[in-house]
């Protein structure tokens, strides 16, 4: 961080902006000029408020040089973060394809489903047993039934769970759940990523519609902060003017992440697009991207879809998907 | 809304459909022309998921031509309403003005803030108790102090209190708050919202960063349709490609949502500008676009304020603002 | 500009980086700390591609502290310029409003509305001659006949015209036009800004659809570096993900380019909602924001108007319009 | 287009209506219900102006069904569109790479990079001659003299080269110059776009900074419905609230253009990501997503480059992609 200090700040002011800097961690180097005084905050500075530094009365301007956030930062954790998942599908490592319909309906539908991902390939099942939904009006999912039913599938097929949380006070209900997904619209609910911090359970965390990729970090931050490093971030897309699509997906994010933090990332083409006959596209440009994984939407009878049957591909459309995805991550080494 | 069936639709689906149809309530106005087949759908579709209908397979596609939303809709509600606060401040009827810091910070700070602004003609003291900061090292406030200092500044002016509530974990702490805000990253918390249906307390809505006016009022929705239609809609900015302020205030949408809803109205210019400088001139505009009231932050010495110092104004230039804005409310005779 | 060199940068090098700035025109001031320099560019930078500063060896990194233009900079030109249009209307000095139709269509509709704009206070009159159209199906203007038209209008009212150039090689039919329009979309059409650096005549440069402040700051300062510095700022709508207005009118732009240059800054509040019934209490808004004028979209038969007449508003409306407007006016001694 | 007619209108207001719909093209179908007559306008409605119609009295309101471009239509044309440029590159049948500098600097520079990327494997040679530049004050191009050594580097490769076009003032330099650019700036220059609609040279037309692909199609339409089909489609990002990225990479637009259009779609990752370690993944990801080709700027020297360093690679890291692109293509068989 660099402070840029007013002209004839006094000398008494000055010393107690060093200590009031100082108490907070960071060393200070002065470079003194014959106009300006430029202070140099080295050390950690991811805990100094850029906007309180910026406000006070010796200060001209200030400007963050390193990034705001520590723990998930690449800088101070060069190697890549593998998340084992049920003790057996390790993130990061291998290519992972997490797959299922939006929401759980039914066994019937769940098993069906779950067994066909499995064979096509997938590692992960994933199900929404309490949905957000824009409208009160719409289908909110079948709650405490669906967990249930995931876990059934998991029985049946072996395949580990991702289910999404949308408020603290169901969190006992997840106890079993493998994975739990923060969606889109909770990435800034900062009490229940505090919360999670807690736990040592793998989160997949969205990324929120209108969210910077640094916010992103940030958000990922705070679950770090609390001592639960197991964070899988997920791409499903943004929202810009474009309407072609449902979302825009920020597909160049993977990279820039890649490079920002030791996390592994992941793309969710579903709903990014919207739509699911543009999933097969960019499933395989997520894996050739540098993508660590898939999230895919997969239903038996899409047009009977409570939930974005829209967006969902069938058993057959996911066979052929995976067919892709398998044969460039074999040529990608993945 | 308006479906248009595909062609050559079998009399056995096109009844099935019907019927599907009417079980949700709609009744249904036949178009039929030499090729293509138009149903009407008549009455309240505010429950049908357009979604679902357009990946039946009868169906070409589907239009909505009324709102997705019902009891917070002007159509059926022409009247203004208007929200009793403590039983004596009517938003909606009066101009109303909340003011006071971003987070209260001490028993000094938030009595002289309340005092200043209600002696310069606010009508509500605003306070964070509880801050949803970016960073998980930023100061997050006083927590349930904080409430209890709020009080004490009620208790000492007279001023309703408005904070805003981050976890429905927190809710019983608000018993005696006046004013439940909803902040913009919470708009689509839609467990929070339902929750808050079910008291009858007022409830200030922010817009989300990045969400349309009507998912806005998809928002509020849930709240009505939960009972409690006490709800003030509060502007605050969105989010778009310009970085001059801190994000776009979108005042526009105080005459859209004038058309579309019964609800009041309020602006937020500290947030939505982000720089103190620019609070005066949007304060203005507002009053004059019709909207029903203000929300300004102000702080007694804003370079010191753990939070959002820079958009803050002092009680001297509130004062300044006062004078326009109870000017300009005098001539448009509010 | 503040540029960090890298470390360990041998004084060869340092002194050939030194020397390529300086001959650019800015003086260099050290900072030489432990383990870094700093080196601070003092003087006019408004010429130097930040960059190529960036990618130069040496450089570890550079940050921009003063804008990038100039001639338009309010920093090196604290008093309001005042642009003067057909010798009488003083743009910036007093409230200016233009009105007119989108686009000429007929003598009958140009001279009726310029009567009766004229008649309610405008003090400029609008049309388009050419029309840049989204469709090459869609009407694109009476060209030179329009400009006849527009001239007519100016004899039997007084009021000076104002048409948008679309093209360059028009360029001498507007020979007798009062003001030239840039339009949102030639913004950032550089050839054409720089060629009407080289004439004196009064130009309104509109906003770019998703241009920020200071590159909008940036076109006129390609007008300006031409010589011609008779600029007339137009806000008309950015693009953003809200469709419930056409485009979304961004009235915070107002103070902050009041801060930032010396030229005027008028308001069209017709295309930025795109819907006439919004153009009232956005006009309102507009003036007590601190703008120095309007551009307001009027039609006789707005049903139908070959172009925009969603947008415009009639006569009628316009006389109520200017009535609040004026009114504002007089209160804020305009 | 579909019509819904006010309630209760007139025979004779009705009649005229249908007169004039009729009197431009497209014939009408009746859907008469008992509270509402819907109108099916049939045939090629792309001349029609459904803001004309919507703002015309009898109507209630209209919704476009089908698209408002035709010439450049799938629908009408269900072939992939082959593009072949100076008799020997067929774009849309062989995946195409453009490779060249932002600018072209000098000969030593120019045949450098020539003589590299046709090493490597690219099609074509891009350089720019007149450069579209933010500040009036920094470097503009070579103009005619750039456009003498792009043709120099021709004759020496073979290689075609591709060139932008700021404005119709130069087009005679452009007459050897074998496909012509359209910047992101110019996309809705309209009157270029009519202009280059005459000639039949090839034209690249890049989307603009914040265009949907609708818009973006419009101005194709624009060229082909002047009579020269010759159009190659670039997207190189669009503006978004997010700066990680120079512009946000919008790939998912690859399968919605290959759905809506037959003409060839490339993809230009340097502009897109603005940084030239991300050029390579999104490479790779535009091969995979179904582009035609891809549009890479290499310099020999970036870190001098006068124009977009930051965002050029060498000729070494292009060698390196297009390893990886060639080898994808083939398992693509493209």
């Amino acid at each position: 961080m660099i402070v840029i200090l007013k002209q004839n700040v006094s000398k008494e002011k000055l010393d107690a902006f060093v200590k009031h800097i100082k108490a907070q961690g960071p060393d200070i180097h002065f470079s003194e000029g014959v106009h300006t005084t430029i202070l140099g905050l080295v050390g950690d500075t991811s805990r100094i408020d850029i906007n309180l530094i910026n406000q006070m009365d010796v200060v001209d301007s200030v400007r963050r040089i390193s990034e705001p956030f520590k723990v998930v930062n690449r800088k101070f954790h060069p190697e890549n973060s593998i998340i084992t998942v049920d003790g057996k599908v390790r993130v990061g490592e291998k290519f992972a394809v997490i797959a299922g319909p939006c929401s759980v309906e039914s066994e019937e539908q769940i098993i069906e489903v779950a067994e066909r991902v499995k064979k096509a390939g997938a590692t992960m099942l994933r199900g929404g047993a309490f949905k957000p939904r824009t409208s009160p009006y719409a289908f909110r999912g079948l709650k405490s039934d669906g967990i249930e039913l995931l876990l059934e599938a998991k029985k049946v097929t072996g395949l580990p769970i991702v289910s999404e949380l949308t408020s603290l006070a169901n969190i006992d209900l997840f106890n079993d759940v493998d994975v739990i997904q923060v969606g889109a619209r909770n990435m800034q609910n900062f009490d229940m990523l505090s919360e999670l911090g807690k736990c040592d359970k793998p989160i997949l965390l969205k990324r929120g519609l209108a969210n910077t990729v640094q916010e992103w970090l940030m958000s990922a931050e705070y679950i770090a902060a609390g001592g639960n490093e197991n964070i899988i971030l997920c791409e499903r897309g943004i929202r810009t003017f474009e309407t072609a699509t449902r979302n825009t997906l920020d597909l160049s994010c993977v990279p820039v992440l890649k490079e920002k933090t030791h996390l592994p990332v992941i793309v969710d083409p579903s709903h990014a697009t919207g739509a699911s006959r543009f999933v097969r596209p960019m499933s395989k440009a997520a894996v050739v991207s540098g993508a660590d994984g898939l999230m895919i939407e997969v239903h038996n009878h899409p047009e009977k879809a409570l939930c974005d049957g829209a967006q969902s591909v069938t058993p057959d459309q996911f066979d052929d998907i995976m067919k892709d995805v398998l044969r460039l991550c074999e040529i990608e080494n993945r």
